[in-house]
Protein backbone atom coordinates (compact mmCIF):
# COMPACT_ATOMS: atom_id res chain seq x y z
CA UNK A 1 0.00 0.00 0.00
CA UNK A 2 0.86 3.59 -0.11
CA UNK A 3 0.48 5.57 2.80
CA UNK A 4 0.61 8.90 4.05
CA UNK A 5 1.33 10.46 7.52
CA UNK A 6 0.06 13.77 7.70
CA UNK A 7 1.70 15.37 10.41
CA UNK A 8 4.97 14.01 12.21
CA UNK A 9 4.50 14.84 15.64
CA UNK A 10 4.80 12.26 18.53
CA UNK A 11 1.94 9.56 17.36
CA UNK A 12 2.61 10.50 13.40
CA UNK A 13 6.15 9.81 13.94
CA UNK A 14 5.66 6.72 16.10
CA UNK A 15 3.53 5.64 13.39
CA UNK A 16 5.68 6.10 10.44
CA UNK A 17 8.74 4.47 12.54
CA UNK A 18 6.27 1.45 13.59
CA UNK A 19 5.00 0.92 9.96
CA UNK A 20 8.94 1.19 8.05
CA UNK A 21 9.89 -1.20 11.02
CA UNK A 22 6.95 -3.70 10.97
CA UNK A 23 5.56 -3.84 7.11
CA UNK A 24 6.76 -2.96 3.77
CA UNK A 25 4.72 -0.81 2.44
CA UNK A 26 5.40 2.30 1.06
CA UNK A 27 5.67 5.42 3.50
CA UNK A 28 5.20 9.19 2.74
CA UNK A 29 5.12 11.88 4.86
CA UNK A 30 3.80 15.53 5.41
CA UNK A 31 4.47 18.22 7.17
CA UNK A 32 4.25 22.38 7.92
CA UNK A 33 7.43 22.13 9.76
CA UNK A 34 10.47 21.39 7.36
CA UNK A 35 12.58 19.99 10.21
CA UNK A 36 10.38 17.37 11.19
CA UNK A 37 10.38 16.08 7.49
CA UNK A 38 14.12 15.80 6.92
CA UNK A 39 14.48 14.41 10.46
CA UNK A 40 11.88 11.63 9.49
CA UNK A 41 13.74 10.86 5.73
CA UNK A 42 17.01 11.11 7.73
CA UNK A 43 16.48 8.25 10.08
CA UNK A 44 14.26 6.22 7.84
CA UNK A 45 10.93 6.62 9.60
CA UNK A 46 9.82 7.80 6.09
CA UNK A 47 10.71 7.12 2.34
CA UNK A 48 9.63 10.69 1.29
CA UNK A 49 8.14 13.79 1.53
CA UNK A 50 4.33 12.97 0.16
CA UNK A 51 3.75 15.47 -3.24
CA UNK A 52 0.32 16.05 -3.83
CA UNK A 53 0.49 13.73 -6.71
CA UNK A 54 2.06 10.86 -4.19
CA UNK A 55 -1.26 12.23 -2.12
CA UNK A 56 -3.74 11.25 -5.27
CA UNK A 57 -2.26 7.79 -5.31
CA UNK A 58 -2.87 6.58 -1.35
CA UNK A 59 -4.34 3.45 -0.27
CA UNK A 60 -3.98 4.90 3.53
CA UNK A 61 -3.77 8.26 4.92
CA UNK A 62 -3.39 8.93 8.51
CA UNK A 63 -4.27 12.39 9.92
CA UNK A 64 -2.14 13.25 12.94
CA UNK A 65 -2.86 16.48 13.35
CA UNK A 66 -5.44 18.19 16.03
CA UNK A 67 -8.61 18.28 14.88
CA UNK A 68 -9.44 21.05 13.12
CA UNK A 69 -6.29 20.64 10.68
CA UNK A 70 -7.60 17.13 10.25
CA UNK A 71 -11.19 18.49 9.10
CA UNK A 72 -9.81 21.27 7.16
CA UNK A 73 -7.07 18.68 5.54
CA UNK A 74 -10.39 16.39 4.49
CA UNK A 75 -11.88 19.79 3.00
CA UNK A 76 -9.23 20.48 0.73
CA UNK A 77 -7.24 17.38 -0.01
CA UNK A 78 -10.53 14.84 -0.06
CA UNK A 79 -11.84 15.93 -3.43
CA UNK A 80 -8.49 14.84 -4.98
CA UNK A 81 -8.15 11.43 -3.49
CA UNK A 82 -8.50 8.52 -5.86
CA UNK A 83 -11.46 5.81 -5.27
CA UNK A 84 -11.74 4.32 -2.42
CA UNK A 85 -8.44 5.95 -0.70
CA UNK A 86 -8.97 4.96 3.49
CA UNK A 87 -8.43 8.54 5.26
CA UNK A 88 -8.47 8.00 8.96
CA UNK A 89 -7.34 10.25 12.04
CA UNK A 90 -5.70 10.12 15.33
CA UNK A 91 -7.56 12.49 17.36
CA UNK A 92 -8.43 12.06 20.77
CA UNK A 93 -11.82 13.24 20.94
CA UNK A 94 -14.11 11.56 18.21
CA UNK A 95 -17.70 13.41 18.41
CA UNK A 96 -16.56 17.00 16.72
CA UNK A 97 -14.34 14.97 14.05
CA UNK A 98 -16.53 12.46 12.96
CA UNK A 99 -19.52 15.07 13.01
CA UNK A 100 -17.49 16.94 10.68
CA UNK A 101 -16.33 14.30 7.97
CA UNK A 102 -20.15 13.56 8.32
CA UNK A 103 -20.69 16.83 6.92
CA UNK A 104 -18.33 16.38 4.19
CA UNK A 105 -19.65 13.02 3.16
CA UNK A 106 -20.14 13.11 -0.94
CA UNK A 107 -17.45 15.80 -1.07
CA UNK A 108 -14.76 12.84 -1.82
CA UNK A 109 -14.65 9.44 -3.27
CA UNK A 110 -12.83 8.39 -0.05
CA UNK A 111 -13.75 6.31 2.75
CA UNK A 112 -13.58 7.70 6.39
CA UNK A 113 -12.78 5.45 9.52
CA UNK A 114 -12.28 7.34 12.99
CA UNK A 115 -8.86 6.09 15.67
CA UNK A 116 -7.43 6.62 18.43
CA UNK A 117 -4.28 5.14 19.16
CA UNK A 118 -4.15 5.22 23.31
CA UNK A 119 -0.71 5.90 23.76
CA UNK A 120 1.56 8.87 24.18
CA UNK A 121 4.19 9.77 26.83
CA UNK A 122 4.68 13.56 28.03
CA UNK A 123 6.64 14.60 25.23
CA UNK A 124 5.65 16.04 21.38
CA UNK A 125 7.08 16.32 18.29
CA UNK A 126 8.82 13.86 15.73
CA UNK A 127 12.14 14.00 18.10
CA UNK A 128 10.22 12.29 20.72
CA UNK A 129 8.17 9.75 18.63
CA UNK A 130 8.55 6.18 19.32
CA UNK A 131 6.79 2.77 18.06
CA UNK A 132 7.60 1.17 21.38
CA UNK A 133 4.63 3.44 23.05
CA UNK A 134 2.01 1.56 20.88
CA UNK A 135 2.74 -2.08 22.28
CA UNK A 136 0.45 -3.87 24.07
CA UNK A 137 -1.94 -0.68 23.91
CA UNK A 138 -5.51 -0.40 22.69
CA UNK A 139 -6.43 1.18 19.19
CA UNK A 140 -9.99 2.55 19.25
CA UNK A 141 -11.87 2.23 16.04
CA UNK A 142 -15.52 4.38 15.33
CA UNK A 143 -16.35 2.76 11.82
CA UNK A 144 -18.37 6.09 10.95
CA UNK A 145 -20.46 4.04 8.44
CA UNK A 146 -17.30 2.93 6.85
CA UNK A 147 -16.71 -0.30 4.84
CA UNK A 148 -16.12 -3.58 6.35
CA UNK A 149 -13.06 -3.81 4.40
CA UNK A 150 -11.68 -0.07 5.05
CA UNK A 151 -12.20 -0.79 8.75
CA UNK A 152 -10.37 -4.48 8.68
CA UNK A 153 -7.81 -2.44 7.01
CA UNK A 154 -6.99 0.04 9.89
CA UNK A 155 -7.77 -2.43 12.41
CA UNK A 156 -4.72 -4.63 10.80
CA UNK A 157 -2.23 -1.97 10.33
CA UNK A 158 -2.61 -1.03 14.56
CA UNK A 159 -2.03 -4.39 15.04
CA UNK A 160 0.82 -4.32 12.58
CA UNK A 161 2.25 -1.30 14.51
CA UNK A 162 2.37 -3.34 17.59
CA UNK A 163 -1.16 -2.21 19.52
CA UNK A 164 -2.42 -5.78 21.45
CA UNK A 165 -5.56 -5.06 20.63
CA UNK A 166 -8.62 -3.09 18.56
CA UNK A 167 -11.73 -1.97 20.43
CA UNK A 168 -14.52 -0.83 18.68
CA UNK A 169 -16.54 2.06 19.86
CA UNK A 170 -18.97 5.29 18.82
CA UNK A 171 -18.12 8.38 18.81
CA UNK A 172 -20.32 9.10 21.55
CA UNK A 173 -19.25 6.28 23.36
CA UNK A 174 -15.84 6.86 22.68
CA UNK A 175 -16.07 10.70 24.35
CA UNK A 176 -17.91 9.65 27.58
CA UNK A 177 -15.17 7.05 28.91
CA UNK A 178 -12.39 8.89 27.69
CA UNK A 179 -13.49 11.97 29.53
CA UNK A 180 -12.82 9.46 32.45
CA UNK A 181 -9.83 7.40 31.73
CA UNK A 182 -8.05 10.25 30.19
CA UNK A 183 -8.60 13.79 30.66
CA UNK A 184 -9.89 13.36 34.37
CA UNK A 185 -6.68 12.05 34.87
CA UNK A 186 -4.89 14.82 32.98
CA UNK A 187 -6.83 17.98 34.52
CA UNK A 188 -6.49 16.20 38.12
CA UNK A 189 -2.69 15.84 37.79
CA UNK A 190 -2.59 19.61 36.46
CA UNK A 191 -5.15 20.71 39.90
CA UNK A 192 -2.66 18.62 42.03
CA UNK A 193 0.63 20.27 41.42
CA UNK A 194 -0.87 23.64 41.90
CA UNK A 195 -1.01 23.21 45.43
CA UNK A 196 1.05 25.57 47.08
CA UNK A 197 2.69 22.41 49.00
CA UNK A 198 3.55 20.94 46.21
CA UNK A 199 6.85 23.11 45.72
CA UNK A 200 8.06 21.74 49.27
CA UNK A 201 7.56 17.90 48.01
CA UNK A 202 11.41 17.19 47.36
CA UNK A 203 12.61 14.27 49.66
CA UNK A 204 8.53 13.91 51.23
CA UNK A 205 7.54 11.80 48.08
CA UNK A 206 7.38 8.44 46.60
CA UNK A 207 5.01 6.67 44.33
CA UNK A 208 1.94 7.70 44.42
CA UNK A 209 3.03 12.13 44.15
CA UNK A 210 4.78 10.75 40.98
CA UNK A 211 2.20 8.94 39.47
CA UNK A 212 -0.98 11.80 39.92
CA UNK A 213 1.50 14.29 39.31
CA UNK A 214 3.39 12.55 35.84
CA UNK A 215 1.07 14.03 33.50
CA UNK A 216 0.89 17.48 34.54
CA UNK A 217 4.20 18.76 32.07
CA UNK A 218 1.06 19.38 29.56
CA UNK A 219 0.92 20.26 25.80
CA UNK A 220 -1.60 22.91 27.02
CA UNK A 221 -2.27 23.75 23.17
CA UNK A 222 -3.42 20.40 22.75
CA UNK A 223 -5.05 19.61 26.10
CA UNK A 224 -7.40 22.63 26.10
CA UNK A 225 -8.61 21.86 22.82
CA UNK A 226 -9.23 18.51 24.09
CA UNK A 227 -11.08 19.38 27.14
CA UNK A 228 -13.55 21.82 24.95
CA UNK A 229 -14.37 19.67 22.26
CA UNK A 230 -15.55 17.05 25.02
CA UNK A 231 -17.00 19.67 27.58
CA UNK A 232 -19.83 18.07 28.34
CA UNK A 233 -18.55 14.60 29.26
CA UNK A 234 -15.89 15.87 30.97
CA UNK A 235 -17.54 18.60 33.14
CA UNK A 236 -20.09 15.44 33.91
CA UNK A 237 -16.64 13.75 35.43
CA UNK A 238 -14.97 16.55 37.02
CA UNK A 239 -18.43 17.00 39.06
CA UNK A 240 -18.50 13.13 39.70
CA UNK A 241 -14.88 13.09 40.96
CA UNK A 242 -15.67 16.57 43.28
CA UNK A 243 -18.99 14.60 44.77
CA UNK A 244 -16.63 11.55 45.88
CA UNK A 245 -13.87 13.75 47.25
CA UNK A 246 -16.84 16.14 48.99
CA UNK A 247 -18.07 12.81 50.84
CA UNK A 248 -14.54 11.68 51.82
CA UNK A 249 -13.65 15.09 52.88
CA UNK A 250 -16.58 15.04 54.72
CA UNK A 251 -16.15 12.24 56.45
CA UNK A 252 -12.39 13.15 57.49
CA UNK A 253 -13.99 16.59 58.59
CA UNK A 254 -16.96 14.80 60.68
CA UNK A 255 -14.18 11.99 61.70
CA UNK A 256 -16.91 9.29 60.72
CA UNK A 257 -14.42 6.77 60.77
CA UNK A 258 -16.78 3.86 59.91
CA UNK A 259 -18.08 6.21 56.68
CA UNK A 260 -14.40 6.95 55.91
CA UNK A 261 -13.77 3.39 55.96
CA UNK A 262 -16.67 2.30 53.95
CA UNK A 263 -15.79 5.02 51.24
CA UNK A 264 -12.54 3.23 50.82
CA UNK A 265 -13.61 -0.26 51.23
CA UNK A 266 -15.53 0.63 48.11
CA UNK A 267 -13.45 2.33 46.21
CA UNK A 268 -10.84 -0.83 47.17
CA UNK A 269 -13.32 -2.86 45.76
CA UNK A 270 -14.07 -1.46 42.67
CA UNK A 271 -10.01 -0.87 41.70
CA UNK A 272 -9.49 -5.45 42.81
CA UNK A 273 -12.48 -6.07 40.39
CA UNK A 274 -10.87 -4.69 37.74
CA UNK A 275 -8.32 -7.26 37.59
CA UNK B 1 23.56 -4.05 67.93
CA UNK B 2 20.50 -5.75 69.58
CA UNK B 3 17.11 -4.85 67.35
CA UNK B 4 13.85 -5.89 67.87
CA UNK B 5 11.14 -5.19 65.21
CA UNK B 6 7.67 -4.85 66.07
CA UNK B 7 5.03 -5.50 64.05
CA UNK B 8 6.45 -7.50 61.48
CA UNK B 9 3.85 -6.32 58.24
CA UNK B 10 4.86 -4.87 55.11
CA UNK B 11 7.51 -1.98 56.86
CA UNK B 12 8.50 -4.08 59.64
CA UNK B 13 9.18 -7.73 57.59
CA UNK B 14 10.73 -5.59 54.89
CA UNK B 15 13.20 -3.63 57.52
CA UNK B 16 13.94 -6.86 59.11
CA UNK B 17 14.86 -8.38 55.78
CA UNK B 18 17.15 -5.17 54.93
CA UNK B 19 18.78 -5.67 58.47
CA UNK B 20 19.48 -9.36 58.30
CA UNK B 21 20.35 -8.80 54.35
CA UNK B 22 23.58 -5.79 54.84
CA UNK B 23 24.14 -5.70 58.37
CA UNK B 24 25.43 -8.06 61.38
CA UNK B 25 22.84 -6.92 63.86
CA UNK B 26 21.23 -9.44 65.97
CA UNK B 27 17.64 -9.24 64.78
CA UNK B 28 14.54 -10.28 66.69
CA UNK B 29 10.84 -9.56 66.16
CA UNK B 30 7.60 -9.55 68.01
CA UNK B 31 4.16 -9.74 66.43
CA UNK B 32 0.36 -10.24 68.22
CA UNK B 33 0.29 -13.36 64.69
CA UNK B 34 2.40 -16.29 65.35
CA UNK B 35 1.97 -16.70 61.40
CA UNK B 36 3.83 -13.70 60.70
CA UNK B 37 6.39 -14.57 63.16
CA UNK B 38 6.80 -17.92 61.70
CA UNK B 39 7.19 -17.50 58.50
CA UNK B 40 9.96 -14.37 59.02
CA UNK B 41 11.89 -17.30 61.16
CA UNK B 42 11.83 -19.21 58.42
CA UNK B 43 12.81 -17.34 55.90
CA UNK B 44 15.99 -15.73 58.09
CA UNK B 45 14.26 -12.69 58.12
CA UNK B 46 14.82 -12.50 61.47
CA UNK B 47 17.41 -14.08 64.13
CA UNK B 48 14.26 -15.30 66.24
CA UNK B 49 11.00 -14.02 68.47
CA UNK B 50 11.51 -11.30 71.21
CA UNK B 51 10.85 -12.44 74.73
CA UNK B 52 10.58 -9.27 77.23
CA UNK B 53 14.12 -10.45 78.52
CA UNK B 54 15.47 -9.86 74.87
CA UNK B 55 13.22 -6.29 74.77
CA UNK B 56 15.06 -5.36 78.08
CA UNK B 57 18.54 -5.70 76.59
CA UNK B 58 17.68 -4.15 73.08
CA UNK B 59 19.41 -1.11 71.69
CA UNK B 60 17.13 -0.06 69.22
CA UNK B 61 13.70 -0.63 68.89
CA UNK B 62 11.69 0.13 65.78
CA UNK B 63 7.39 0.02 66.39
CA UNK B 64 5.89 -1.07 63.20
CA UNK B 65 2.75 -0.40 63.93
CA UNK B 66 -0.46 1.00 63.91
CA UNK B 67 -0.04 4.61 65.68
CA UNK B 68 -2.42 4.19 68.79
CA UNK B 69 -0.70 0.23 68.98
CA UNK B 70 2.96 2.40 69.24
CA UNK B 71 1.86 4.34 71.83
CA UNK B 72 0.20 1.53 74.02
CA UNK B 73 3.61 -0.05 73.59
CA UNK B 74 5.70 2.78 74.72
CA UNK B 75 3.48 3.00 77.75
CA UNK B 76 3.49 -0.80 78.72
CA UNK B 77 6.99 -1.66 77.65
CA UNK B 78 8.82 1.81 77.73
CA UNK B 79 10.00 1.70 81.90
CA UNK B 80 11.39 -1.44 81.27
CA UNK B 81 13.45 -0.56 78.29
CA UNK B 82 17.11 -0.57 79.34
CA UNK B 83 19.18 3.33 79.81
CA UNK B 84 19.41 4.62 75.92
CA UNK B 85 17.77 2.03 74.10
CA UNK B 86 16.64 4.25 71.16
CA UNK B 87 12.77 3.43 70.45
CA UNK B 88 11.50 4.47 67.35
CA UNK B 89 8.59 4.25 64.98
CA UNK B 90 7.46 4.15 61.05
CA UNK B 91 3.67 5.71 61.05
CA UNK B 92 2.82 7.78 58.31
CA UNK B 93 1.76 10.94 60.65
CA UNK B 94 3.65 12.15 63.08
CA UNK B 95 1.67 15.07 64.88
CA UNK B 96 -0.33 11.92 67.25
CA UNK B 97 2.54 9.85 68.00
CA UNK B 98 5.06 12.49 68.71
CA UNK B 99 2.85 14.33 71.23
CA UNK B 100 1.55 11.37 72.72
CA UNK B 101 5.44 9.86 73.01
CA UNK B 102 6.09 13.54 74.71
CA UNK B 103 3.24 12.78 77.54
CA UNK B 104 5.30 9.46 78.19
CA UNK B 105 8.83 11.16 78.26
CA UNK B 106 9.99 10.54 81.67
CA UNK B 107 8.47 7.28 81.92
CA UNK B 108 11.18 5.11 80.79
CA UNK B 109 14.90 5.86 80.83
CA UNK B 110 14.77 5.07 76.65
CA UNK B 111 15.27 7.96 73.88
CA UNK B 112 12.58 8.58 71.10
CA UNK B 113 13.19 9.29 67.57
CA UNK B 114 10.13 9.42 65.43
CA UNK B 115 10.59 8.39 61.60
CA UNK B 116 9.00 7.53 58.63
CA UNK B 117 10.27 4.91 55.95
CA UNK B 118 8.40 7.00 52.17
CA UNK B 119 8.09 3.31 50.86
CA UNK B 120 4.86 1.22 50.43
CA UNK B 121 2.96 -1.03 48.07
CA UNK B 122 -0.57 -2.13 47.04
CA UNK B 123 -0.03 -4.68 49.59
CA UNK B 124 0.13 -5.30 53.19
CA UNK B 125 1.46 -8.07 55.76
CA UNK B 126 4.74 -9.81 56.24
CA UNK B 127 4.37 -12.24 52.62
CA UNK B 128 4.42 -8.65 51.26
CA UNK B 129 7.63 -7.62 52.42
CA UNK B 130 10.35 -6.87 50.35
CA UNK B 131 13.58 -4.91 51.16
CA UNK B 132 13.85 -3.42 47.71
CA UNK B 133 11.07 -1.30 47.86
CA UNK B 134 13.42 0.68 50.04
CA UNK B 135 15.96 1.80 47.12
CA UNK B 136 16.74 5.08 46.42
CA UNK B 137 13.46 6.10 49.12
CA UNK B 138 13.23 9.03 51.35
CA UNK B 139 13.40 8.35 55.39
CA UNK B 140 12.16 10.84 57.03
CA UNK B 141 13.26 12.02 60.76
CA UNK B 142 11.65 13.94 63.10
CA UNK B 143 14.12 14.31 66.33
CA UNK B 144 11.63 15.45 68.82
CA UNK B 145 14.28 16.54 71.48
CA UNK B 146 16.71 12.93 71.17
CA UNK B 147 19.84 13.55 71.55
CA UNK B 148 22.10 13.56 68.47
CA UNK B 149 23.67 10.36 68.53
CA UNK B 150 20.41 8.16 68.90
CA UNK B 151 19.43 10.55 65.31
CA UNK B 152 22.29 9.52 64.14
CA UNK B 153 22.05 5.84 64.86
CA UNK B 154 18.45 6.05 62.88
CA UNK B 155 19.92 7.81 60.30
CA UNK B 156 22.88 5.27 59.65
CA UNK B 157 20.27 2.24 60.07
CA UNK B 158 18.42 3.88 57.19
CA UNK B 159 21.03 3.95 55.11
CA UNK B 160 22.64 0.57 55.34
CA UNK B 161 18.73 -0.56 54.06
CA UNK B 162 18.79 1.13 51.43
CA UNK B 163 17.53 4.53 51.88
CA UNK B 164 18.60 6.99 49.61
CA UNK B 165 18.11 9.81 51.59
CA UNK B 166 17.26 10.97 54.93
CA UNK B 167 15.30 14.10 55.58
CA UNK B 168 15.17 16.26 58.68
CA UNK B 169 12.03 17.51 59.42
CA UNK B 170 9.40 18.52 62.45
CA UNK B 171 6.13 16.82 63.20
CA UNK B 172 4.24 20.16 61.65
CA UNK B 173 6.18 20.21 59.01
CA UNK B 174 6.09 15.96 57.86
CA UNK B 175 2.17 16.19 58.61
CA UNK B 176 1.42 19.40 56.37
CA UNK B 177 3.73 18.33 53.59
CA UNK B 178 2.59 14.54 54.06
CA UNK B 179 -1.21 15.32 53.39
CA UNK B 180 -0.09 16.51 50.37
CA UNK B 181 2.29 13.67 48.76
CA UNK B 182 1.08 10.58 50.03
CA UNK B 183 -2.66 10.71 51.75
CA UNK B 184 -4.25 13.35 49.24
CA UNK B 185 -3.17 10.86 46.15
CA UNK B 186 -4.91 8.21 47.90
CA UNK B 187 -8.44 10.08 48.33
CA UNK B 188 -7.75 11.02 44.95
CA UNK B 189 -7.35 7.67 43.88
CA UNK B 190 -10.43 6.33 45.68
CA UNK B 191 -12.61 9.34 44.53
CA UNK B 192 -11.24 8.88 41.09
CA UNK B 193 -12.36 5.26 40.31
CA UNK B 194 -15.87 5.52 42.05
CA UNK B 195 -17.03 7.32 39.00
CA UNK B 196 -19.45 5.07 37.11
CA UNK B 197 -17.62 5.07 34.23
CA UNK B 198 -14.65 3.50 36.06
CA UNK B 199 -16.29 0.02 35.36
CA UNK B 200 -16.22 0.46 31.28
CA UNK B 201 -13.05 1.25 31.53
CA UNK B 202 -11.65 -1.76 29.78
CA UNK B 203 -9.85 -1.03 26.32
CA UNK B 204 -9.75 2.56 26.82
CA UNK B 205 -7.19 3.41 29.48
CA UNK B 206 -3.82 3.88 28.94
CA UNK B 207 -0.51 5.45 31.66
CA UNK B 208 -3.15 8.16 32.83
CA UNK B 209 -5.71 5.84 34.43
CA UNK B 210 -3.36 3.21 35.40
CA UNK B 211 -1.68 5.63 37.82
CA UNK B 212 -3.91 7.78 39.35
CA UNK B 213 -6.24 4.75 40.38
CA UNK B 214 -3.17 2.57 41.30
CA UNK B 215 -3.51 3.21 45.01
CA UNK B 216 -7.12 2.76 44.75
CA UNK B 217 -6.95 -0.61 46.10
CA UNK B 218 -6.34 0.64 49.48
CA UNK B 219 -6.19 -0.92 53.09
CA UNK B 220 -9.09 0.64 54.60
CA UNK B 221 -7.98 0.22 58.24
CA UNK B 222 -4.82 1.51 58.35
CA UNK B 223 -5.85 4.51 55.46
CA UNK B 224 -9.41 5.84 57.47
CA UNK B 225 -6.79 6.37 60.54
CA UNK B 226 -4.31 8.08 58.75
CA UNK B 227 -6.60 10.36 57.08
CA UNK B 228 -8.63 11.16 60.80
CA UNK B 229 -4.98 11.77 62.28
CA UNK B 230 -3.70 13.83 60.02
CA UNK B 231 -7.36 15.56 59.12
CA UNK B 232 -6.97 19.48 59.43
CA UNK B 233 -3.55 18.87 56.93
CA UNK B 234 -5.82 16.52 54.45
CA UNK B 235 -8.73 18.77 54.69
CA UNK B 236 -6.86 21.74 53.49
CA UNK B 237 -5.25 19.99 50.74
CA UNK B 238 -8.49 18.72 49.65
CA UNK B 239 -9.95 22.12 49.67
CA UNK B 240 -6.73 23.77 48.04
CA UNK B 241 -7.37 20.28 44.84
CA UNK B 242 -11.12 20.85 44.50
CA UNK B 243 -10.74 24.78 44.62
CA UNK B 244 -8.48 24.74 41.88
CA UNK B 245 -10.19 21.18 39.99
CA UNK B 246 -13.26 24.01 40.05
CA UNK B 247 -11.19 27.05 38.43
CA UNK B 248 -10.90 23.73 34.97
CA UNK B 249 -14.14 23.19 35.09
CA UNK B 250 -15.52 26.74 34.89
CA UNK B 251 -12.74 27.22 32.04
CA UNK B 252 -14.67 24.32 30.16
CA UNK B 253 -17.74 25.23 30.95
CA UNK B 254 -17.07 28.20 29.98
CA UNK B 255 -14.93 27.80 26.73
CA UNK B 256 -12.77 30.19 27.69
CA UNK B 257 -9.48 28.67 25.71
CA UNK B 258 -6.99 31.50 27.14
CA UNK B 259 -7.93 31.04 30.60
CA UNK B 260 -8.17 27.19 30.24
CA UNK B 261 -4.86 27.48 28.53
CA UNK B 262 -2.99 29.73 31.05
CA UNK B 263 -3.87 26.90 34.03
CA UNK B 264 -2.65 23.97 32.38
CA UNK B 265 0.44 25.99 31.19
CA UNK B 266 1.31 26.80 35.10
CA UNK B 267 0.60 23.69 36.13
CA UNK B 268 3.06 22.10 33.16
CA UNK B 269 5.79 25.04 34.76
CA UNK B 270 5.33 23.78 38.46
CA UNK B 271 6.06 20.08 37.26
CA UNK B 272 9.04 21.21 35.02
CA UNK B 273 10.59 22.94 37.58
CA UNK B 274 10.65 20.07 40.33
CA UNK B 275 13.23 18.16 37.48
Amino acid sequence: MNIVIVGLGLIGGSMAKALRQNTAHRVLGMDVNDDALLDACSCGAIHGKASPEDLKQADLVYLCVYPETALEFARTWGPQLKEGTILTDTCGIKGEICAGMEQLRGTGRYRFVAGHPMAGKELSGFGASDPSIFVGASYLIAPCGAPEDAVETVAAMAREMGFGRVVYTTPQEHDQIIAFTSQLPHALACAYVMSPRCRQHKGFSAGSYRDVSRVANINDVLWARLFLDNRQSLVKELDELMGNLTAIRQAVEGEDEERLRALLRAAAQIKREEG
